[in-house]
């Protein structure tokens, strides 16, 4: 057995190798790496994922796998939990086609280039193709995993297990009920409120000081984190010794690399802190994307856009930005972070339209794998159900369906993580405020005691716990959407004085 | 036939995969990466060079090579050139016993980390056993290689292939010749150059723009080239569509930065024009050190330390830097780029006393090699002989023996590329000016007929032929050091007015 237990750790250091390759060449390709030297790099990820699928598939793996769960009893935890994970994966691998799978990455990466592409040259057209591509190949690996289970339930497993579209009709029901007739009051008889400040000249320079005192709030140990810069804002982990945060900087707007530096220290601070005890195993990242998702809404809106928070940052940002901010006062500020107004683009979204945004896209994706969409009649849907549940009209491709990149890495049935980790966070606060006064705490600018207790509860157990048990571990209760719907109502009521 | 080609293709198509990703794993882990995050890539380096090494000695690519090697005829010259370099490659890892191979990496990764501390501590004692086993090793490599050759020919030959220490000891003696009594003549009667004016303070967000206008006038493709930041400056290359030039900026030396850019510029622009037609060969590279040093300091000094360039980027420097070079002219500019002082440290040594740092370098080496000087007697050798040719007393280990890291990384052999770069640099330079006015054109600020010269001669070839072959091409004639050092007397009695 012991034997056994060793040969498997060590497969799997060997399979962590070709992920941590593959996670860094894609890392690199997508913040430094000079446009034209994308092609060798598909190359490079396609023998890659290849030795990575053998390794994750062979039979010495599923022999050892087998050994290891057929007694549970004399081994550890981690290696039992890891053992699980792998033995579904690889149940999960082998039932997709090894040339598919490689074609597979292969097309990402055309597709990923494609769009780039297309975005910026507002033409579906170009991108269309690849997009076919990736939707066919989702339905394949859905009917492929579970040819009997409805093949958005599988993919949305994928990102957020147990996940259904059972639950997320119903949870998008309730945040329909909720927001919408919220969202027509503000609009028809709210405040106004002055953003025009925030759209003035801030120097990139300025900003990127900015983000290194956002860091410290957050608390960001710099031995082990850093921050880069790429197209859009995103974090990647390759273990908790090496977290990074890309943020995007635009010289126009004050609060765009603001808050998604807030957003990526929020998915940052879970992968920093999971048990040391896990760094060297299969089980030393955050759980699912519905978890992290809950952690980096929770401390961009809850936390970030709060008066108390505001308070915390108020003068460095009068500091940094003298001139820009002059006359500008706290609640000012305060009040333009939290301004609401039907827009058109995902990633600049106020809070309370942000799920709108969201619903659109499940929708979508919802009609595209089951195939009641085709992909040639998607952008005039899209513009279709962003005028009926925002009421916006779409001037262009580029800021309609091609806005978000998650389609052309073949990611669909992530998108509705994005609307239940915000929900999950309500949650979780409104559990946090039974043990301590959280907001007074971020006024005070220590958010140590905050993160101490998301640790205790989430972070520390990587991918030992299930979604599920980790946000009932958290909040003593079942997951209720109710905390996320009262939270936004009371919050927006208060701020637009309804 | 055919079918063989395509399976070699193939294979070194996948080693050409773990080559680029352990290359960007090495190129993130000095750039970007958190401190902590070393660890992990340890092992993923050690993972993946195992594949390659698999890959690189395997006897399905003996076969492969055999079998083109025996029908020359029937194939194309590329894939013809790529199996020679790749059997004598293969050749030469089989000679090394496996184990001895292993226990090498081994030991260069402890006598790095040893280098590291010694340095650090001023400890020579610390680093002698690790070098000890440097040298042990290199001398039974050589002999493995060629055991009826001089060990130290062997091993010049692995950096700049026919170089062998005839050549150099009569390039090195023509050198001190023209070089000490030029030397003597500055220190002793020379005029006094000021610099003062280069060690005040130059914000590194301006000097980060001054690199971007250096790249511009360098003719650097911003779509398949980009700059980074680290310790020690240095150029990597994944392809000619991927080449990345990294610098240091030190905000107390306004050329430090600039000349490193300039340098690396140099071997990016080789990289960046070798022919299309050897992008996804193993050919598609500089071909040696020698070749490419020549290309990084005929930019570095012949160009970018001449009054011509220097008028080039007068006015930039003069707008970035209104206040700290005020009263500075283009002249006073020129001749502190190009004061001459007889110092410790290599890497910041003048034109003219550089190639007496290779001397000393190459001088022990030989001995080193040849067994006539211990490795315990080192560091005396070195001092005697920092006096005997550059007149300079070493105060410590750290600014003597220990500056540099080659000897730790296990590369003996490696130092004499960088001067016989430079004597190649000055032939092909001089090579040029029979067909254009070469420095008139620097003045004009236009270096593309200066590039375009050198890959119709040099840069397209890539790895086809050898550095002897190319620099007989570019030169029309053989190797003549005659031109470097009247270059250097030309240059610097002027600069001297001696």
């Amino acid at each position: 057995m012991k034997d056994t237990i060793a040969a498997f750790k060590k497969h799997l250091s060997k399979l962590g190798a070709y992920e941590h390759a593959m996670s860094k060449l894609y890392n690199d390709s997508v913040t430094v790496m000079p446009p034209k030297g994308s092609e060798v790099v598909g190359n490079a990820m396609g023998v890659l994922s290849e030795e990575e699928y053998k390794l994750a598939t062979s039979s010495e793996l599923r022999d050892m796998i087998e050994t290891i769960l057929a007694h549970k009893d004399e081994v550890d935890l981690i290696t039992l939990r890891e053992a699980e994970e792998k033995h579904e994966e690889l149940c999960k691998l082998e039932k997709i086609p090894m040339d598919e799978y490689v074609q597979h990455q292969i097309d990402v990466n055309a597709a990923s280039a494609a769009w780039h592409e297309a975005k910026a040259t507002n033409d579906f057209e170009l991108f269309r193709p690849h997009l076919e591509k990736m939707v066919a190949f989702n339905r394949k690996m859905a009917h492929y995993y579970a040819p009997d289970k409805p093949a958005y339930d599988t993919l949305l497993n994928e990102y957020e297990k147990g996940l259904t579209m059972e639950t997320l009709d119903k949870f998008f029901a309730d945040v329909r009920k909720k927001v919408v007739p919220l969202l027509n009051d503000i609009v028809a008889r709210g405040r106004r409120i002055d953003t025009d400040f925030l759209d003035k000249e801030y120097p990139v320079d300025k900003q990127r000081i900015l983000t290194d005192r956002l860091m410290k709030i957050m608390c960001m140990d710099p031995q082990r984190s850093c921050i880069g810069e790429t197209e859009h804002p995103y974090t990647i982990n390759f273990t908790k010794n090496d977290v990074r945060i890309m943020t995007h900087y635009h010289s126009d707007m004050l609060l765009s690399s603001f808050y998604s530096v807030v957003h990526e220290a929020g998915h940052a601070t879970y992968e920093l802190n999971i048990g040391d005890e896990l760094t060297d195993s299969f089980l030393g990242s955050g759980v699912s994307m519905g978890v992290h998702e809950s952690q980096s809404r929770l401390y961009e809106n809850i936390i970030g856009r709060s008066e108390e928070f505001m308070s915390v940052v108020y003068d460095d940002l009068k500091e940094l930005f003298p001139e820009q901010l002059k006359d500008v006062t706290r609640e000012q500020l305060f009040l333009a972070a939290n301004k609401v107004e039907p827009s058109l683009i995902r990633t600049e979204a106020d809070e309370l339209t942000y799920p709108l945004h969201i619903m659109v896209r499940y929708e979508l994706e919802k009609q595209l794998i089951s195939g009641t969409l085709e992909v040639k009649d998607l952008p005039k849907a899209w513009n279709e159900m962003m005028k009926e549940y925002l009421g916006v009209d779409v001037p262009s491709d580029t800021e309609g369906v091609l806005q978000d990149s998650h389609w052309s890495g073949g990611m669909f049935g992530y998108f509705p993580s994005y609307a239940i980790g915000s929900a999950y966070g309500a949650q979780m606060i409104a559990a946090m405020k039974q043990d301590f006064d959280v907001m007074e705490q971020v006024k005070s600018g220590e958010l140590q005691p905050i993160i101490d207790w998301l640790t205790e509860r989430i972070y520390r157990f990587g991918c030992i716990k299930k979604p599920k048990e980790l946000v009932e571990n958290a909040c003593k209760a079942e997951f209720d959407p109710k905390y996320y719907t009262d939270y936004l109502s009371e919050k927006f009521t208060k701020i637009y004085q309804l």
